[in-house]
Formats: C-alpha cells, sequence, structure tokens
C-alpha cells in the first residue's frame, strides 16, 4: 500500500487561519515536506512550526530564485523522488504550501510529478485573495460581480484590458512591479478604489489605500481594485 | 465600549475546514447570526453546528429568496438592527459564513450597514474557489495565469468574451444556468479542461468532468474551466 501524499493548505501566515484539518493532518505527521529558498528560512514551515511533531521528518524542497526555470525544475524533480520513496515505503508525506495549493502554490510542481503515481489529496486553505480582501475591510465580489486575478508581470496593455473588462480585481506578485502597476491604476482613474496589502494576517502586515502604498513591494503582496462602483 | 462585529468565513462545508480562529471564536461566542432562508435549515449554521455554545443567543436572518431585491433587504435592515443593539450594549456577534465573508457572502450586507459605526472584523475562510479545484484536482493557477470569477447570470456573449481573455476560469451561481453554460463551454471547444463540482468537501459532494456533470445543479455549485493548454 502506498502512502497518501497531502497537499495542506496553510493560509496566508497567522497559524490560527490553518484549518483543523491541516492542524490534524500536520499534528500527526510522521514525514513533512516544504518549499525553502536557496538559504534562509521557509515561510510554510514558519507558519505551521508549533505543530510539527519533533520527530518528524523534514524533506526541505530548496528552490532556487533564478529568472530561468532549469533549476527550480531540477529541484522539484530531487524533492518528487524522495518524496516518492516515502510514498511507495507506506508512508504519508504532508506537504505544507503557504495559502492554499492550488492557487499558486509550488505543491502544483509535486503534484504533476507524484499524482499520477500515488494517492493525493489537496486540503484547500484561505488564499492571500481573501485574507488581502478581509485586511483592507474590501469585499471582494457583491452579488453578480466578475472578478480578474492578474499577475503583475503582465504587460502594462493586458493589464489594462482586464482590469477594464472586470468589475473587480486582485493583482498578485507584485514586487518589483509595483510602481509601474500603480501608474497603471492611476491613469485609468482607478486608484481610488483600490487598496494595497502586504503580508496579510501577520504581525509586521499592512494594509492601505493604494494612494499610500510604499514605494517597494515585498513578494508576498497585493492590489486589490474595484472598478464598477457598487449601487 | 461597543462590542465587535466578527465576520466569520466557515469553509465551504466541511466543519474541518473551518481555521483555528473561527472554532475559536465560535466557541467562545455569546451571540451569534447568520442567514436561513425563508423556512428550513441554514447551511452556515449546520457547518458550526458542533461548536456554537448551547446558551449562545442565535440571531437567524431569514433571507426572503425572491428575484426583487426589496425583501431581503428588508430583511437585513432588521438584521441589522437587532445586531447594532447587541453592539451598541458591549457584546461582541460572531456572524457565520458560509466560505469567505467577502466571496459574495452575504455578510457584505450586514458589514456595508454596521461597519461605518462598530468595529467590525473579517476572519477570511476557506473559499469555494480553491475548495472546488481541490475536489476536482484541478490547480487553479500557475505560474503567470490568469484566473476569471464569472456569475453564470452573465449573459452568453459576456462569458464568451471573459473566457476568451483568462488563463482559467471560474463559473459560479450556475443552478439553472447549467444547461446554457455547458453548451457554451462545448462551442468555445472548453469542455475537456472542464469540471463540474457541487457540494465541495461535503459528503453527499460531487466532483466530476463537465461533460459527465448532471443535467441540473444546486446553487451551490461551479464549473471550473482551463483555457490554456499549459507548457
Amino acid at each position: 500500500m502506498s502512502g497518501t501524499l497531502f497537499g495542506v493548505g496553510l493560509g496566508p501566515g497567522d497559524p490560527e487561519l490553518l484549518t483543523l484539518k491541516a492542524h490534524r493532518l500536520i499534528c500527526r505527521a510522521r514525514v513533512v515536506a516544504y518549499p525553502a529558498p536557496d538559504t534562509g528560512e521557509s515561510f510554510a514551515r514558519s507558519i505551521a512550526a508549533a505543530f510539527i511533531p519533533p520527530d518528524a521528518e523534514e524533506i526541505v524542497v530548496r528552490v532556487p530564485m533564478r529568472t530561468e526555470p532549469g533549476p527550480a525544475q531540477a529541484a522539484y524533480d530531487r524533492a518528487a523522488v524522495t518524496i516518492g520513496n516515502r510514498l511507495a515505503g507506506g508512508m504519508d508525506v504532508v506537504a505544507l504550501c503557504e495559502g492554499d495549493p492550488f492557487f499558486y502554490g509550488s505543491f502544483i510542481q509535486l503534484f504533476e510529478r507524484l499524482s499520477p503515481r500515488f494517492p493525493c489529496e489537496v486540503v484547500p486553505g484561505v488564499s492571500s485573495l481573501t485574507a488581502c480582501a478581509a485586511a483592507l475591510s474590501h469585499p471582494l465580489t457583491v452579488r453578480d460581480d466578475t472578478l480578474s486575478v492578474l499577475p503583475a508581470t503582465l504587460d502594462d496593455d493586458a493589464l489594462r484590458r482586464h482590469l477594464d473588462a472586470a468589475d473587480g480585481a486582485a493583482i498578485v506578485k507584485l514586487g518589483r512591479h509595483l510602481p509601474r502597476v500603480r501608474a497603471l491604476i492611476g491613469a485609468m482613474g482607478l486608484t481610488s478604489g483600490a487598496g494595497y496589502v502586504e503580508r496579510a494576517s501577520l504581525p509586521h502586515g499592512r494594509a492601505a489605500p493604494l494612494a499610500e502604498a510604499p514605494a517597494t513591494a515585498p513578494y508576498f503582496s497585493m492590489i486589490l481594485v474595484r472598478r464598477r462602483e457598487r449601487s
């Protein structure tokens, strides 16, 4: 009997935003896996730290942050071999995922490699989308609103087209794109309905009208835009 | 000192998908409020039932399901008065919300009426969006994907335009619109990348390729579409 790969969403950062199910699976885990940068701490591990059993095996997936995808793909390939060995040996593996595993999650890399061969269950988590809306007191979607989720890596023309078409939008993966995106939103006359959030739900998080956003944004930041005035 | 209005997301239906924070707030609540249909049980209450203290006051917001908005608005007006009285008297009120409070949540109606006068905190929950993705084993967004959330109440032209523009889409509020939306997706050649989910995370839930969806859908159902093939 193979073990099961659990992709467990941890929510946006506050450990109290773990689900009861994530909490149960982590507390009982014998093997956990999580992504980490080249050097330094894993954000996913830091969210779940208080609940990981001291004697659990920890598989650290060190993902190099490069513009070319090769090194990251190789890291996921190696991790899939290690995790696959545990699963083949009958052990369950709990993969820790910031936010929700299927919402821009690096877990998808493991899922694609391992789900064809092993049982896999995804435990959804609170996504950054709704966590940022809560932090800003900004309802995401009301009645028959449409919502577009847009990576800030899109060029201005594409962003403008999407922002024009939807009632509301969430612009994710801001980082170094913040000044450009903010200028675009200003040129479109949407600044007054826009909010900025970084590190939602964490003690050093920040939520403010876009006009008061800082000059530079961390990777974990988002802009929420409301295009249409609600009646 | 006023009490605080907590809008607490309960997740899609499985009580284990409550967050630890929602669980804590509900277990300690002295006043809870939740929406319910004209007659019959409240879905929100059913999710949290095991955790509501037996001696908590329960404010039931009976929301008439009509096409015209008047009766529902009047129900929210009345509920806001009752809840406002508790808050003004210094009691916290825990409003129970299916999914996430700000993702098509009826809580927004209470929030708009009460947040100008009372402290209000939204506790984000697992939304149907990520719960349906988990149920279908369907990653929502990878790398630089865009995602559109679209109510099935949009007409065919609008749906087609949005589906053409995004890498992936979630079509919510299906209900009686399922046959029309399914036909549109078929005409656009997107059926093979589409999945259908109803009552995600519940024991009687269902998740299937769209081609195998039933003829009629309940209100709590969703179609996920992947437009662009991933490399």
